[in-house]
């Protein structure tokens, strides 16, 4: 029932609990608006510090919301009595950096030294840029947003590192200045954009090929304007090949009751 | 000689040779104005992801400048080609908890599983407030900030916990908003205060009394100002008693590269 579900998806606890009953399992894009929403990365204690590490040296692509304690799954920060083994739509699990499984739970999965980080996703600053009367081509569109894999390395830690992954979105020039001032306010939703103009310059061949999400189409007088992305973390682990990790599936992301206003400002 | 050396104290990449070569074991106010300043914590990497997800949980208190991979003393971000082992006026060597030595150099120390965390310092935000005209009542009277312990907990992160420790600086209460102002842009050196007026309020008995520095007396019509305070930390081990860190000696931080005006914003 991907994407149909009818019931009252406003309330974050609410969409928490259909999750974890198992009667959601659906994309959360439009879900509890105004509300935060994260990605998802359980790692061994083991790789948590390198990890952790990697994302304060990458607060772009990889900003913290919040980080549970070895063996507990309540992300006490952005969701008290929430329970990340069981309160999202849907979840990937990889091992030795190949995807083993899709559940919509991972109880099963779960260890004593399972570490789980919760980190800032674009839907924040996009609420905002429509706020702002800012177009998002991909909604308008009904797809996903595009988002390529630069030649921009983002700085290791440790076991990880990989190039920083982006997302775009079309505007004019006037736009884009707007935007800038709109995402920079929030650095732990990806912030300002990391370039525009020229996809050249940071390693992207072609526009209508993205290495994820779906193209979308270049107006008149628009440029692309690219955001670091929450989907760099994956591609790393993807790249790295820890033993275990589990993300959430795309799209289907950790529903906070921070709300959005809660990440202007550091 | 403590605090009498003569050279040319202007340059970080001198002062840290100095320190190297064992011809500067002073305090480092005022030395290499202008540029950022940090508080050293070493622990073992079997330590260092609480450690992280403190300091991670606690961003004012405990502002992450750099943190060096295991075994590396190579402060990569803010000072590239400096050595945390040597590059220090003064340490101090912990061992579970207990004062053991204030030695010049750590080599002697060093393990390949040690993991450096380079803290942001309040010498930043001070030189800020300097510009703007407003009053270092500490500075005037050539003596340390007045510091307390409050009754205000830090987020615990595993292992580490404890309360936030607090500097405290007199202004007016006009001084008092411009200096708000002022601090807010350096959020990676404790940004603005955590608290004004009453001291009760954060479980300060009495300000003739700071628990560490010295103290400073309150002109007519000022208040106490509040800044979440880099001893921090040292307080947290100093509790929790990790089989072996290493901090800077009080005062004697190390000096980065890094200009105050690169700390301006997240």
């Amino acid at each position: 029932m991907d994407g149909h579900f009818r019931g009252d998806m406003s309330d974050p606890r609410a969409v928490r609990r259909l999750c974890r009953e198992g009667a959601f399992d659906g994309l959360t894009a439009g879900v509890a608006m105004g509300r935060v929403q994260a990605n998802l990365v359980v790692l061994e204690k083991a790789a948590a510090f390198e990890f952790l590490l990697f994302c304060q040296r990458n607060p772009k692509p990889c900003p913290i919301l919040d980080v549970t304690e070895a063996g507990d799954p309540e992300p006490r920060a952005i969701a008290p009595g929430a329970d990340i083994r069981t309160d999202l739509p849907r979840y990937r699990v990889w091992r030795d950096g190949v995807l083993e499984a899709e559940p919509t739970d991972i109880s099963a999965y779960w260890r004593d030294d399972f570490v789980g980080f919760l980190i800032g996703c674009s839907f924040t600053f996009e609420n905002a840029m429509a706020d702002a009367g800012l177009p998002l081509r991909h909604l308008e569109r009904h797809s996903n947003v595009p988002m390529y894999v630069t030649d921009r390395a983002c700085a290791p830690a440790g076991r990880f590192a990989g190039p920083m992954v982006v997302s775009m979105r079309p505007m004019t020039r006037a736009q884009a200045v707007k935007a800038i001032e709109v995402t920079a306010r929030y650095p732990r939703a990806h912030g300002a954009p990391v370039h525009l103009g020229n996809p050249a310059e940071i390693g992207i061949g072609d526009l209508d090929r993205p290495d994820f999400g779906d193209p979308v189409p270049l107006g008149e007088n628009e440029i692309p304007v690219f955001w670091a992305c929450g989907v760099t973390p994956q591609a790393v682990i993807m790249e790295r090949k820890p033993a275990i990790a589990i993300t959430h599936a795309p799209g289907h992301m950790f529903v906070a009751d921070l709300r959005d206003e809660a990440l202007i400002g550091a």
